[in-house]
């Protein structure tokens, strides 16, 4: 028998806490959702600890949950998916950093960490140096939000245990890197020689003779920092036999669904921010199904209202995410199997992640329907799926799909 | 103080899923069960995942958690425990394999690798190659269903890191079993040894002669595939010093059990499939109560019913496993701790097992008692012990039997 299809659909930063100046209740309980008040009324409920009770998420750690990796094994700092999410196709055995743009003098103090927080022209400046190749190893840079960018080491003979340039204070000299463990010497001075390249190239680059044309510092140095190396991931296709891709704005979680082999699909209007457009993104998803078996959605713009702390735009937001709900119910098949929860709580009074439960719906044909009419933090929690852990979720909708291998006889 | 006693009643495949032609209903939902809903009324219910959420369990693998061994730890293949089903009383170091009887030429070349689908004469078969010894390792032998058959290896210097002798296609010739890794060549050898007597042995055998006078192919070799070590599992007496016993139809389920030292009482009339008499089950349960601590019922029934896609005849399964109930209900004592779950949902529309957790109640002294009022997978969704897993539920039995030790001071 041929598996059914899945859909998972991740409200980023969705979950909340009560707000005592809107009647205790949470912006999910507070906006009109008829449609996923449908799903949750016909499907089962219950709530998701995106990595454990209490831990707080990540985005990037949440996703490997929810898509089958246990964080706590293959998540080996942010270097390594931070450079997935700046769009840099990684891959296991890479070794990747986390960079700042900055600005240093003739003897190679820095003067601005952040370059002045710059934020036009990176792009270009990364440019410059992506692609370089020192001792047979491969340099793969991109520019990320502001100042930041990535840096990727790909080759024989790397390692990750080398020491940061980044002094992380301003008016020390960008440091030596440094082998920490014997055999990483190599990759110390790959990281000293690309290093010296940046400053080299970045200081003649026609975006900062601009900037200091205009009187802004320039971004003439790279400040290289956090060190690691890329798991080796199974992909969801050698895992479950599923091809899979993902509809997302963000870069981190295009980068993430990347690294585990789901195809990134560009969708003209999916921007991460509050002016995505959902409907493109559910209308891309379900066309997906032709070739796919499973698509993931994320909507980021809860997350931003969360971290803004503006719940009633949150308010909106779920009940543009309904719409978005509604035109999925209009076209999925009877066979689809279709998730809806969230990666972590931004909670509007607290303006960060936390480690909250968030709610999770599971609608499709042999689900054990409940009571639960409503889809919110509270009401799930009486639901008939309980308190699970994300890295629960995908094996249940395998499951449920009929895509799930026996253990034992 | 001495513990009170444990009586584990698992109804092998029960959990199922809301069927449409049944008003959305699940055979538990729909039979008529007034001692299991006695029981769920004044016990605790909840749900339980066997393996872990979304985990499609093997009745091996969920009796094994059931038991309190982690299968993930223990469980080293299909090999070992199919040995310890097939009746083999399988020891901690032995190396299994599963086998078929099959049909080969002069040459040795397999025509065919199930010897006919050969249903009778097995035993005998098995019996002529069953005790002997090869090298100074003994050689355990016994037929299973059809023309499956278990080989097990006891001795000293034995690995089960050695190759095939099933080419599992026709036409090819049965294999020279090597090893896979150094250490393994004395079991090569006993393998080819054992191959070579079995072809000479059952080749002359009077079932073969019988067989080829009907023109039917002989059942004239074996072959050999799967190897694995049983694991050194500690027994539920030296566990819990508790002494214990399984009443089951099932060869499977007594070898499991069996193999974790507890006594496999055999009764007459409890046959593993529809027909099997549960009054009788359930007398010799209580009956070995006079010398035992804990004893495991498994009726089979369900499951078959399960696996026919027959949820009428489901139904009528459970209401005479309430019967079942009913004679336990009058015999039990006041301080008897009481589980009532299954190994694993097999929905009627799935005709398998699936990941779907299966409802549980525990009844006894002192138990919170919840307000679940009927014992089904909806409602026991709601119940005060929530949802856990196959691993957890004997602790929770021994910890109101009085029977576990505290951990700290």
């Amino acid at each position: 028998m041929e598996g059914r299809k899945l859909l998972l659909i991740v409200l980023d930063g969705l979950g909340d806490r009560p707000i005592k100046d809107l009647g205790n209740k949470t912006p999910l309980q507070l906006a009109a959702k008829s449609n996923l008040d449908w799903l949750a009324s016909n499907g089962a409920c219950g709530i998701l600890d995106p990595i454990a009770p209490g831990v707080c998420p990540g985005s990037d750690t949440s996703h490997l949950s929810l898509l089958g990796y246990d964080p706590f094994q293959v998540y080996t700092g942010r270097g390594p998916f931070e450079a997935a999410g700046a769009g840099i196709a990684v891959k296991g055995g890479d070794v990747a950093f986390r960079c700042n743009f900055a600005t240093v003098d003739r003897d190679m103090r820095v003067l601005d960490r952040r370059a002045g927080r710059i934020k036009q022209g990176t792009v270009e400046l990364a440019k410059s140096l992506d692609g370089l190749e020192i001792e047979g190893v491969r340099i793969l840079f991109k520019a990320g939000t502001e100042h930041r960018a990535a840096l990727v080491l790909r080759g024989p003979g790397l390692s990750a245990d080398v020491s940061d340039t980044d002094p992380h204070e301003e008016g020390s000299n960008i440091l030596e890197c440094k082998a920490i463990q014997p055999g990483a010497e190599k990759t110390a001075r790959i990281i000293n020689e690309f290093s010296r390249i940046a400053h080299d190239t970045l200081r003649q680059h026609s975006v900062n003779r601009e900037r200091e044309e205009k009187g802004v510092v320039p971004a003439n140095a790279v400040l290289i920092r956090g060190g690691g190396i890329f798991p080796h991931l199974k992909s969801i296709e050698e895992k479950h036999n599923m091809k899979s891709a993902v509809v997302a704005g963000v870069a981190l979680i295009k980068g993430i669904c990347g690294s585990v082999g789901m195809e990134v699909l560009e969708v003209k209007g999916a921007t991460g921010g509050l002016d995505t457009d959902m409907m493109a993104k559910a209308k891309a998803a379900m066309d997906a199904f032709v070739d796919k078996d499973f698509v993931l959605i994320n909507v980021k713009a809860a997350d931003i209202c969360g971290h803004d702390g503006r719940p009633m735009d949150k308010v909106k937001v779920v009940e543009r995410a309904d719409q978005m709900l509604g035109y999925i119910r209009d076209h999925m098949t009877e066979s689809l199997v279709l998730a809806v929860t969230s990666d972590h709580s931004t909670p509007c009074a607290v303006r960060n992640h936390t480690g909250d439960p968030v709610p999770m719906l599971i609608f499709g044909e042999g689900v054990r329907v409940d009571d639960v009419q409503t889809f919110d933090e509270i009401a799930c929690a009486k639901g008939g799926l309980g308190r699970l852990r994300g890295i629960d979720l995908l094996p249940l909708m395998l499951d449920l799909a009929g895509r799930n291998v026996k253990f034992g006889a």
